[in-house]
């Protein structure tokens, strides 16, 4: 399948991340950034350095570690953002800083409270400022389907002029159709000649449903890179989902032609790892990574996939990574088996990380007869969460039962080490366990959200909860596994009570950048 | 907002149901469609009659009940189903028998093993027969953007002379890109010029993301109905979603120049009523009715709304109905205060219901300080899901701890009023109600899939648990509402096994449909 190629930009770390609720630390960006590397994508678009001190270290430490891809830090049209994202991602092989100024007036008076001139000023000296730091300069002119497309063309001509190589062009809002996106872009050719030295990119949000279909229209209309996040996740409701665009590509490759350097079989695996950690779930009628994405339900299209599988079918689930994995492990299988199978899945543990996770598959080895390769990513990807002076769940007991209110009694051991107690009787016995943790801590977390799904199919199977609360004005999220869903929620409490004081920090540290940007932007 | 009106066509109750997993009973179906009725949808697809005794009867019950939109039943185009279909819409007050048979050499070769002349013979007749019972006929060649142009054209043309007023494009596998199949259609116009005399539809599945764009670029070429459904669900990955369409053409009204008769202020709550009884979760980034939908959760786009609205909206939360329901009712509110609750939610609900509906909501509110509007479409929901003669929950208890096994106890009524015991020792709280459950009932029922959402926030939230379980190679699903989880779980497990039974029944029916229709095709 030859033709020319579309770069993949995958922006799951910074826009995906801007999700509410999704809070990930260090440790979970660089293995999202790992599978992303493994996947093939083209750029990785690591973090927002300017946002907090644990964004600018998730940057770096993915631009030290993760070979492949080129790596990108965010940052607004203003020299202390475009600093620090070049510093962060300073030592990858291939560093790129993307800096953005919106274009449309209604961003210009309202939001930045400005002028165009002042626009193009900020522009060039991003653009100029970025360039000294790095050869790799990707600029987008924000809410730019808004934008007067000739007022967005004579900041382009100022970004290309400084050096910028990439120009990428934003939906901001998700309010474009694909026959006007394609004809704002094409326009921008005719206006920007220079444009056809650069590389052109879409970035789409999906308010109306149309974030592939934009990006495509882009592409299209002469784009060769698309950005786009795992699962489709980001602010609002989200990018154009990585594995639609891919696959559209992909199955359309012989009518579009066009290609990606994405291995479509890490898709599915990828889409799973995004779940977990960030607790978005998929759902059931997700295209490409939904459960029911490959089902043939009702009898006329299972008659006809048994008679012939291309009646009902345009995609093979293998090709994405659906099925053709078996391993399977059990209460008998050591270490080495343990290792090798993770190294099969692309998961590279060792010492500590791999003694933890060695522990926790024999203990659920002994309760659930075979260990499957999901339970094994599950497994290891909640051993990921854990984080140093975090709150820990230390034992738990629940009594319940259909006439009687349920009672929880818990011990949680604090961030300077005390193991501390509570106790409460609830309406259920997972709000009991839930009020024994306020309780035993002292914090005053409310649940805004809870939810347990189980890892794979089959009575024992691992579940895996998922808490969303609110502590003093912050919301974070907690995942946990066990074969105990008392225990996963209660794990999962835990860690989004842990997760909470990181978001408060990082939250502080936003505001203080907006505050900035707001000075910056009113300084002519 | 003059314009246009573009006929939204509704199949979340037929392409829907036909998801895996998803059993309605006809009592939930008729709840479904008459919120559908309340959003203002023209048509109302309501199933398959020959599939089943059950379908047939939830088709009727629809007809002869709900208001206000044509109600319509599917026929594969043989003169069983058309009889079938014809008479269980008979009822309405607007019958419409929509009819389909393949056009694309793939199908007709390997599922219909048929000819072309075959299939116009076939098209021809199935045409006529159901014009001979109801005035609105609504055709489809299935699989028609895999298939020649000219021979759809002239198939179409035989449904037109036949006395077809509608002529619906299914892009049956989701294969299409926009561009394709707007042209697509605008050959059809061109080659069959009677095509202007009839309503042209488009029905659009998701594989590659593109349902709700190829959807609009019918529209775009003439199309003036679009085939949907509620959340997106359908075969595999889905049908175009109802509200993507539907906000699309709102919010850019003023450039599209069309219109739909839907009140947009209930499609929120009609979202959460279909995820709710079929157990299809909505991901928080799903566009218009995802929770993240209208969330600005970056610390720029939060500075950009607080400053202006539209700076980072394009759509206003109530608008589709998220926001302004305050009702809230206690434990001191009264039966009456209950029934004008439900009135204002357009949920009528009287005598034995009501009753129902009464308890279970003193029951809550004893436990839960405010009872809102959510919570109250949950419960009247889960009475809904009350079938005679199937398994009933009577008692259960549960001790769980972190070291130790859980070990349960259930009481079930079983089908035939007898109330059975059983316990088991498991590997979770939930997994050893389950058990138990199978040890009461003798069932050996497999669990695949688990999972609990939170109906609200807050600590004391109702707990929605949602269950699919297989039983003799049928697979089922049921969901629970309550606030303790494992309480939830229990009542989904036992309403899973409920619904095995009949599912087992309609799988049966729909076999023996399959085996009918390769004898009828077999036949010239």
């Amino acid at each position: 399948m030859a033709g020319e190629r579309v770069l993949i930009f995958d922006t799951t770390l910074r826009d995906g991340e801007q999700s509410p609720g999704i809070s990930l630390n260090t440790a979970e960006k660089l293995e999202i950034a790992h599978q992303l590397a493994r996947l093939g994508v083209d750029v990785i678009e690591a973090g927002f350095p300017i946002a907090s001190p644990g964004d600018f270290e998730a940057v770096q430490a993915i631009a030290r570690e993760v070979e492949g891809p080129v790596i990108a830090g965010l940052a607004r049209a203003h020299t202390a953002d475009v600093e620090r994202a070049a510093a962060a991602v300073r030592d990858a092989a291939r560093p790129r800083v993307h800096t953005f100024i919106s274009t449309s007036d209604i961003h210009i008076e309202h939001q930045l409270r400005s002028t165009r001139e002042d626009v193009k000023g900020q522009a060039r000296a991003a653009v100029a400022h970025a360039k000294s730091l790095v050869d790799d300069v990707e600029f987008s002119p924000m809410d730019a389907t808004r934008a007067d497309v000739e007022f967005t063309a004579e900041v382009l001509q100022i970004a290309l002029d400084e050096g910028a190589t990439t120009i990428n062009i934003p939906d901001t809002v998700g309010y474009a159709m694909p026959h006007e996106y394609a004809a704002f872009l094409a326009r921008l050719y005719e206006l920007v000649p220079d444009l056809r030295n650069a590389v052109l990119s879409v970035h789409c949000h999906d308010d109306l449903g149309l974030a592939v279909a934009n990006s495509f229209a882009g592409v299209q209309a002469g784009a060769r890179q698309v950005e786009c996040a795992i699962n489709g996740i980001g602010e609002r409701a989200g990018n154009a989902s990585l594995e639609e665009i891919v696959m559209l590509l992909h199955t359309r490759a012989a009518d579009v032609g066009l290609q990606t350097g994405v291995n479509t079989r890490e898709i599915a695996r990828t889409s799973r790892l995004v779940s977990r950690l960030t607790g978005y779930p998929v759902q059931p009628n997700k295209a490409i990574v939904g459960r029911n994405a490959f089902a043939h339900e009702s009898g006329i299209h299972q008659d006809g996939v048994l008679k012939e599988r291309s009646t009902y079918e345009i995609m093979d689930a293998t090709t994405v990574g659906l099925e053709g994995n078996d391993i399977v492990l059990g209460k008998h299988s050591g270490r080495h088996a343990l290792k090798q199978a993770l190294e099969d899945l692309g998961l590279e543990i060792d010492g500590h990380a791999l003694n933890q996770a060695f522990k926790r598959f024999k203990d659920i080895a002994d309760k659930k007869k075979q260990v499957t390769a999901m339970d094994l990513e599950a497994l290891v990807t909640d051993e990921l969460r854990e984080e140093l002076r975090a709150y820990t769940l230390e034992w738990f007991e629940v009594a319940a039962a259909s006439r009687r209110p349920p009672h929880a009694r818990v011990g949680v051991k604090t961030p300077e080490g005390e193991v501390v107690q509570g106790d409460f009787t609830g309406d259920g016995p997972v709000d009991a366990v839930f009020r024994a943790i306020n309780a035993a801590t002292g914090r005053d977390a409310r649940l805004r959200e809870f939810r347990v799904d189980s890892v794979t199919g089959g009575q024992d199977a691992l579940g895996e909860a998922s808490v969303v609360l609110e502590v003093a004005g912050m919301s974070a999220s907690g995942q946990g596994v066990s074969t105990d869903v008392i225990e996963a929620a209660a794990l999962a409490y835990v860690r989004a009570l842990s997760n909470a004081d990181l978001r408060g920090r990082r939250r502080a540290a936003e505001a203080d950048a907006v505050a900035a940007a707001t000075e910056l932007s009113a300084t002519p």
